[in-house]
């Protein structure tokens, strides 16, 4: 068994479409240290979506990316048909170190590579997803796949401080398309002016997702929605060994979990109640990618895992 | 009515005596200052306790203490009989500014005057109270009050940074004589050297409470109790005014809550479903709390605000 099945829904998951970076990442932690080592926002949240429902990967990579890589995502049955292979460059890489307690992290080098020429291009059957993750990558690009995909798919959306920073009107435009705005604590500070959370995430609704997620690492996410405000506690990670691909993993579980829920072939329309429930397992999704570096306990930990700590985390805030 | 009542529960709540400081303090924050305001651990824990369950306080003022702060106490009916008036000196002062974000805060002067020279002295009938709030002190003091109550008492206690750098052998000792521990996150890690508060808590039990609460201010709080571990977030604050008491006051209103649904003239055995229960009722409080100086919006607040925050957060936590 591959994917979770969920015991009040037999039909077939809905499809889940995943565009961001494939990228190369050379990581620097406090206790260890990685290099050239599987990342990017796409890889991370197409990962973590498969889990749950059939994902389809949009994104570019390499002519130096490993075929033990590919390998990587196809035992997993992501459809590649949108991965392009751009064999005039290397593969987008970035290099980062974190601070003790990972709280803040510095970028050391980042070369985008052939990411720098990337054009999302879909692939005809892609065009049918009922779900779409625009990972982390520029605006433009974003709002791009969000064209391409029509009216009836659900949108929804991660960014960073850098959009921010250097696209800011590019990315209201992108809040304006969206179902879904997923952002942390920082960067919604940053793009509302707000260091009051909760005053943020009633000010990012506001400028056009009709739902809005902000994530603060550790201490859970918060869910701001038309019927109401809700407050999710993080899974209990006590060995954390690597944040990178965190809120990116989270997206695509919490996508994917969506996408068993409201089922193939109608209108993607979750429920309060859905969402809540696609945050307990995009939770410990995100819980099991910072015990390793990349995708490596993503990939080892399978659904009984999955299952068991969303079950711990359910009790653990029952009150 | 003065008092919550308890829909599971027609008994008459057990007795909370609260032993701490009652202050005069000057506060400064990014927004506003308040001067000789009303303050000190058991000045807000008592209050905080007294919405739920009959509440005893002990401590020392000095000559300057003002009527109408007396009042204010005795409005909520709050047994000042263990109150001494030392007419040797002034009230305790402590004056502190917050830093912006109210994430930190600076001791800018600390005047113990009479409370230099406390001693807890005990009325007869305080002796049979079914709880014990060691409130933020010396722990020799509390350690005191702790020997002076007997076996069936179920005790906790919080702690300040000051208590943990330069009483460190003796906070040992009362952790050994706890039922209940409760502590916040900062302090949490400086008395253990555990950066991971998932570990922090553990070993806080290991030295002794069977119970252990630690506090991260508006990012809730962890529950670690023999049954399981349980986190709460905190209710959703957007007007902070003043964070002063918001921790005496959540583990004042944390024992009224588990005294109304323990009952009085029977040995105080909490379980994990009212522990939780009472820390719902111990997060709104503490809202109430830092939405003004002092005990300002506590006082005000009443029954039905304390309620209708307890059903909005637990709405707002259910999956």
């Amino acid at each position: 068994m591959k994917r979770l099945t969920h015991p009040r829904h037999s039909h077939e998951p809905a499809a889940v479409l995943v565009v961001g970076s494939v990228a190369y990442d050379d990581i620097i932690t406090p206790r260890a240290s990685g290099e050239r080592i599987l990342g990017g926002s796409a890889s991370y949240a197409a990962l973590a979506a498969s889990y749950f429902a059939p994902t389809r990967l949009v994104g570019v990579v390499g002519h130096d990316f490993a075929p033990h890589d590919l390998a990587r995502l196809r035992a997993r049955d992501i459809d590649l048909a949108g991965l392009q292979v751009d064999p005039t460059g290397p593969t987008f890489h970035w290099k980062g170190r974190y601070h003790e307690n990972f709280n803040r992290r510095d970028t050391l080098e980042i070369h985008l590579n052939v990411f720098e020429r990337f054009r999302p291009q879909l692939p005809e059957h892609y065009k049918n997803s009922e779900y779409a993750l625009l990972g982390n990558i520029h605006p433009a690009l974003q709002r791009h796949v969000r064209a391409a995909l029509g009216k009836n798919v659900f949108a929804a959306a991660d960014t960073i401080d850098l959009w921010i920073k250097t696209t800011h009107d590019e990315l209201l435009a992108l809040l304006r398309e969206l179902d879904l705005f997923v952002i942390n604590d920082t960067e919604a500070e940053l793009l509302t002016g707000e260091t009051n959370l909760i005053r943020a995430g009633h000010a990012l609704r506001a400028k056009g997702p009709r739902i809005v997620i902000v994530k603060k690492g550790e201490h859970g996410a918060y869910l701001f929605h038309p019927d109401g405000l809700f407050a999710l506690p993080a899974y209990p990670v006590v060995e954390l060994h690597d944040p990178t691909g965190a809120g990116d993993s989270f997206a695509g579980a919490l996508l994917g979990a969506l996408a068993i829920q409201t089922g193939a072939g109608k209108p993607p329309t979750p429920t309060f109640a859905q969402i809540k429930e696609a945050m307990l397992f995009a939770t410990v999704v995100a819980s099991l990618t910072v015990e390793a570096f990349s995708c490596d306990r993503l990939e080892s930990a399978g659904i009984a895992e999955i299952q068991k700590r969303a079950n711990e985390l359910r009790a653990m805030v029952t009150v």
